[in-house]
């Protein structure tokens, strides 16, 4: 049945489920299918998927973040020290020799633990990027993999972190979305102090996990059924129409702005917490602007939360204003205390993440990226020889390779047109074919297999036209 | 105790043992130590760890070679299909509901199983590259970890690959190795069948794995204890001269091609195999020559055979002449059919690994990796603004990224004396100040933290001088 699934669903470059694709298998051979949940790609989305990877690492580096790698493996009691059940229940774990280990299920813990065993090697605030692997055993289904890349940034400090790094952080969000190039988005911000003293105020602190969970499906089920869940839960009816007005206010970012401080005097019990929240918020706005993100990029959100029992203060949600359907394609937030489980020191951090295996799939099946647009191999040129002596082909071969150009050279003996195919297959763009004629001459003829042109060209000008 | 050896031992960047480095941790905080076998890098280690496999990816890119991404877990049964039991003792091996999982222990079973699976998207030949980590669950010791990086190429034909690619690998070590810049190296050459046709002469090829594992101690315990052991189990005494003879022979690569040419006739009984292995090596050995790579870098050596196992004909070592001590740095070779568990179809290959992690760790205790020299962060400027408002720090820190420059701007409140400090420690080249005098000349004050120079230069200027 599942087989029959995956034959008529539209990823076939995405191997979701359990299936036999090498159909010329006898069948004393091992089932060679990838596991189901996790993403293995052929050449040409490889290099779609590597293209994004790069210009989210080049940015992060752009941006002053050292990239650090930690082990995939972790000692159980590291990972767990914070993660509730179901991250439990997720988790890949086994025993090694007396050792209880487990696959990291994401790059924030480990973080955590790397700020506590080397701050004395550390100068803060500590930026980093990690851009890896991380593994949950989640039943597989569109959209979740078991083994998935997150694109991490975090600027940690010792003790303080000031509210600046909160308003560079879009700026980064911004730089990377921008180059990523899929047409409009939304940086949502919001602080998680405002919610949370709303709620204080309400006399519902205590719920707060358990309404923003309530609230996240207003979008799904309705403000009528939200009501209804919420009452179950314990919530007040009375503080119900407060609750809801307060996630409704929209507006430019100033009028939000405007109309929350002047919320403060009206809630039902004063919040510290919440004059905090909106003190930081407007800083973070406003500083934002010095970083020249437009306008248009950035918007207060009063209603996003992102995990309430993690962040402290400042959160972030980035949506594709075209495809709404893919969700939040970077996230993240302040919180004050990253390595709190390892360590006496206090390490106040802010990032985000981008959970690319999952944006790729899923920009993949909105038809977003093309990756029939690009090649199946890095190489810009094909040499190809049509005679003995292979002196010549190599030789310039390097000279292109010396000046940055991927070059191959094609020595199969086998007929030109072949040699061409395999170009043509690959969609290299240009080929240089060396005969008699074109040695004699001391010349190259290179081949353009977009137009199809073809030139007799000297070395220097073949260098300098391809050079990168 | 273990804790006592940790303590003066020499790589202090390096966790082989399992030890507490935190020590301002309480008792309730959780060991932050990352596990024993497992290499985990300062941000100064980190970058110089990085500069060596960017070289790595990029000469492998220039060769043409797609990076491909396999799953770090796989099923047991594809990895152990070909495995054996000292494999199967040292894998990571779990169960996740029904599946019998296993982390990966080298990056040629998951090729193998990648190429079985998507042969009919794949164009021959395939030249593929990966770099990532694999797992070995060993007893950790110097220079042997659980985790480690491998930086693979492969060249896969269906069902025949030209000798021609057998040569071009030598050339692809030749510039990776001479842009690793660890001085002078040589390429190590065999072809097994040589070796595999002098045994069968010999009648002693069933013994073929067990005499090359003892040959490959003669450096270590000498000629007369490997006599000895090779008469233990089971070689005549008789052939002992003709093998040590055959593998004493020395000489250019001319001299021992013409040696072992001769030999032929020689032979106890005549071989083809030994004749085949002679006749490809010369090919080899030839067009190496076309490729451009200097006499003094490669040198056939009778005497490597590499997992005797595995390959089935030309096989590489690589060794840096002034450290011995490391082994080889680069191995490699070509076997008939890399799908054979997995496919009906003929998959011939050719191909190299570096183990990164390994080598790294022993070139810095070697003292050859100067991370010393290195900064411990990509920023090339940081931006410090001894002003309130923020928009022009921002601005050019902006330009300068476009223009390719790493940036950072600092802007914590804090004493100008620490923001230089932060500069200094992260071994940043670069520093521009920006105060009211300079806000109001419309330039920018240029520091060069190395030299201590400062001079005021305009916005142009500035990043002309700093772009990459």
């Amino acid at each position: 049945m599942e087989e029959e699934i995956q034959k008529i669903a539209p990823n076939p470059y995405l191997y979701y489920y359990n299936h036999m694709s090498n159909e010329t298998n006898k069948d004393d051979n091992i089932i060679t299918a990838v596991l189901p949940g996790f993403m293995e790609l052929t050449p040409k989305d490889q290099m779609a998927f590597d293209r994004m990877k790069d210009i989210i690492a080049l940015t992060y580096k752009q941006f002053g973040f050292i990239s650090i790698d930690t082990p995939a493996i972790e000692r159980s009691e590291v990972l767990l020290a914070k993660a509730g059940g179901e991250t439990e229940k997720q988790i890949y774990r086994f025993n090694k020799g007396d050792n209880d280990l487990s696959l990291r299920f994401d790059l924030t813990i480990p973080l955590a633990r790397y700020v506590a065993e080397h701050q004395q090697d550390l100068v803060f605030p500590f930026r980093r990027s990690q851009i890896a692997k991380v593994y949950r055993g989640e039943r597989p289904q569109k959209g979740r993999f078991r083994e998935f890349y997150q694109c991490d940034i975090d600027i940690i400090g010792r003790e303080t972190l000031s509210l600046m790094n909160d308003a560079e952080i879009p700026s980064i969000i911004y730089s990377v979305f921008s180059k990523l190039d899929f047409g409009p988005f939304m940086i949502k911000i919001n602080n998680r102090k405002i919610i949370n003293g709303l709620l204080e105020s309400m006399g519902v602190a205590e719920l707060g996990v358990e309404i923003m969970r309530t609230i996240d499906k207003l979008d799904k089920i309705g403000k009528e059924e939200v009501s209804k869940m919420l009452v179950e839960i314990g919530v007040p009816e009375n503080v119900l129409p407060g609750l809801f007005n307060f996630i409704n206010i929209k507006g430019s970012n100033e009028d939000v702005l405007y109309t929350i401080a002047g919320l403060s005097d009206k809630l039902i019990t004063r919040s510290e917490l919440f004059d905090a929240g909106v003190e930081e918020l407007s800083k973070v706005i406003k500083n934002i602007k010095l970083f020249g993100i437009p306008d248009k990029n950035i918007s207060i959100d009063l209603s996003i939360a992102r995990g309430l029992d993690y962040y402290t203060g400042t959160v972030y949600e980035t949506k594709l204003t075209d495809y709404p359907q893919v969700g939040s394609v970077c996230s993240g937030g302040r919180f004050d205390n990253l390595a709190e489980k390892y360590s006496d020191k206090k390490f106040p951090g802010v990032g985000i993440s981008i959970g690319l295996t999952r944006l790729f799939s899923q920009l993949k099946d909105a038809g977003i990226i093309d990756a029939a647009a690009g090649a199946s191999t890095p190489t810009k040129v094909l040499v190809i020889p049509m005679i003995e002596n292979m002196e010549v082909p190599f030789s310039i071969a390097s000279k292109l390779r010396d000046a940055g150009v991927p070059t191959e050279v094609y020595f199969d003996d086998v007929k030109p047109k072949v040699k061409l195919a395999y170009a043509n297959k690959l969609e290299i763009p240009y080929v240089i074919l060396i005969g008699d004629d074109e040695l004699s001459a001391g010349k190259y003829m290179l081949k353009d297999m977009v137009s199809g042109e073809q030139e007799l060209v000297g070395e220097q000008e073949l260098v300098a036209r391809l050079r990168v």
